[in-house]
């Protein structure tokens, strides 16, 4: 079949004619599905029911002569650093180990440097007149929010297949107000693009105005391939103090989809001079973060290679969503000319990208059939998408005949919206 | 015997001779001994053996329909927020469940009030010129770090054995610059002074000229008595809102010493309004603590009377010690008028009142003679105790045999600075 913009206006009725059967049909099936967000399913909290009992002897709390039970050892304890350490490729060192959740990790980070500025802030960033960040788009909602809410100036800069647009990230760090960049290195969220090497090395080589400015390096999905093998990703801590710039990267992961997403360990790595700053400022917010938690997850996960043995069974449930997820997309939207997307091998999203003006349409039309996506925009700074296009999927939550459902929902809707567009009307 | 200030010079000599030799004999034993911080024994930490088997069943971590193991929930699982009520006294729409700390949620709410406001700023504490907070003292040093970090001026108020000398409180509450005040109103920290009711209905009825003046009500020893049973204390959150400024008290809790140290869950409960301010803000910061040990604390746990049941047994461990320390004391220093101190039935410390002038003095020699206790002056804010007096005394983590020890140093040491300061010598 023709792409829509080459059909004839009684074609388009005629489609139209097909798909509002179809979506009516499935309306009246009073479905309540959630595709909103990236929650792993019930069957991966189960995969790893083990955690529950891997640490049950007091005895074994005490590890390198310390007692994991008690107050003390702010950056973590040892093996949980050596753990993390091995994860990203960094010094152990480098690492400090908090509780169950990176993002928190990273608002602090952004908050430490509003009230007392980073280690190389010539002041604190609430003494600035104007601060701004950059945010490749589409991107995670959440890092936004942070920066957002301190009432920073988000820049949108286009995300491409190799990462953001660097020509662009180049030109804007020379402004000295611009203070950071937020990064989803591997498997973007929520496009599932991985940075390529020359990405990565513009990265470690920018030059920005301001000293203290700080990639924002969100290594989310570090190990969270669901095709294919491990994909070795390099290590950016070392690429900036190789570039001279060490102190300019802090780089995030957790244990939220290895492990239990509410209960799980998070790092943040950087340069040992970046740590220590972080320390000092930390030592005034808490005496540790949960260490018996941190010594489960390492008699748990061990080390890399035994984390992306776990990750291959997160992968035989999650490819299959993913496989029907991206096959529905394939049979409903090709050679259409109204939608595109990028085939991951890793993450928790495919987006995609609709045909401009209808993103928001067709998630009216998806809710009002049940299926709950996550907010049209929401992947850009201020919640506004200014081609009205991008939608994220995240298929990991439902079980997959639900999933077939919503994906039908999805794009008899995403089809409708277009109809809509090239014929005028409202359809529904 | 007299009093030191009673005695001969010939006397007093006499006296130093004797504990010069004595403090030589203590010297040669080579001690290595802490009791700087209040942390449990490793006795009491084998006592809670059973919360690390206590959830091992996935099947377990679903409660009320909710999956404590994914994300979400941001104020706790619901059974956790009845417990913390349970425990407080107040209602669980009023408390939100945080972490493994609850200092880390009184220095989230410092910082949110930085940087956003409290609910009822008229605008965030960095755009204020000045920011005074209250900090009655001796109090506990990590309180005042926090505010001290963010730049306020920290005021001392007097301390006296019902709480704050409120006629000073009243006071200074009338300045709009003073934003909050630090309490630790059961066996404060270090005194072990429990305010009085009547100091009680002065804080609820207070009526400071901010209208958001925050009292930070760290209730750490809610349940901490090792002598008697367990005193009921009045909710400060339902007095408050009786008095008509439900917003201006947010109360704090832990299970740090109640189960492990490190690996405990917090609370913090305020007016309905104040916690769904907070829970914006919160949003912001991370998707929930973690439920799955919240989950555990509440099956082990249970409820209030429950968990004074297991206080009973910690008390078992921390009560000799404190008689120890106290009988020590007490042989020791009696009728010299050297030093004072008060009996407390919770809390975690004993804190002595020197002769003024000595207290640095005595921990030097304590320091010497290999006995670390925590810095002279730390009670203060800036850690500087204008009257060079007050010594924490932590008992809680050595075992009873090297406290003894600890102990006799330490009053050896203390009578030393007195004699050095009555003879006017040097005399170690």
């Amino acid at each position: 079949m023709a792409t829509y913009s080459c059909r004839s206006r009684e074609e388009l009725r005629m489609e139209a004619k097909k798909l509002m059967e179809r979506y009516e049909n499935l309306r009246h099936e009073n479905l309540k599905l959630d595709m909103s967000r990236g929650k792993p399913s019930k069957l991966q909290l189960d995969l790893v029911s083990d955690m529950l009992t891997v640490l049950t002897d007091p005895a074994e709390c005490i590890i390198d002569g310390e007692d994991s039970r008690n107050y003390g050892n702010l950056a973590g304890l040892q093996c949980a650093r050596e753990y993390w350490a091995d994860v990203l490729g960094c010094k152990p060192s480098e690492t400090f180990v908090g509780g169950n959740a990176s993002l928190h990790l990273m608002h602090s980070l952004i908050s430490w440097g509003y009230t007392h500025g980073l280690k190389d802030s010539p002041k604190p960033w609430c003494k600035e007149e104007k601060i701004k960040f950059l945010c490749p788009s589409p991107g995670y909602d959440r890092h936004f929010r942070i920066t957002e809410s301190f009432g920073f100036e988000l820049i949108t800069v286009p995300m491409t297949p190799w990462g953001p647009d660097m020509d662009i990230v180049e030109e804007l760090v020379q402004d000295p107000s611009v203070k950071g960049i937020w990064c989803v290195p591997k498997y973007s969220n929520p496009q599932g693009y991985t940075y390529s090497d020359q990405t990565v090395d513009r990265f470690a080589n920018l030059k920005p105005a301001a000293p203290d400015f700080v990639i924002m390096w969100d290594n989310a999905y570090c190990v969270h391939e669901f095709e294919g093998e491990f994909e070795p990703f390099r290590d950016i801590i070392s690429l900036c103090a190789q570039a001279g710039r060490p102190n300019m990267v802090y780089e995030f992961a957790s244990t939220s989809k290895i492990t239990f997403p509410g209960a799980g360990i998070s790092v943040m790595a950087s340069s040992e001079e970046n740590i220590a700053y972080m320390q000092k400022l930390i030592s005034a917010q808490t005496i540790s973060y949960d260490k018996i938690n941190q010594l489960r997850h390492v008699k748990y996960l061990k080390d890399r290679e035994h984390t992306c043995q776990l990750m291959k069974r997160h992968a035989e449930i999650m490819a299959p969503k993913f496989h029907l997820v991206l096959k529905i997309l394939r049979k409903q939207l090709t050679n259409k000319g109204i939608a595109h997307w990028h085939h991951p091998n890793g993450g928790y999203f495919v987006c995609v990208a609709a045909m401009p003006g209808t993103a928001k349409r067709t998630l009216e039309l998806c809710a009002k059939a049940g299926v709950k996506l996550t907010e049209a925009g929401a992947t850009f700074p201020y919640g506004v998408d200014p081609l009205d296009s991008f939608i994220r999927i995240a298929p990991s939550l439902p079980p997959i005949e639900e999933l077939e459902k919503a994906m039908h929902v999805f794009c008899t809707s995403l089809r409708l919206a277009a109809l809509e567009k090239y014929l005028g009307l409202t359809l529904i």
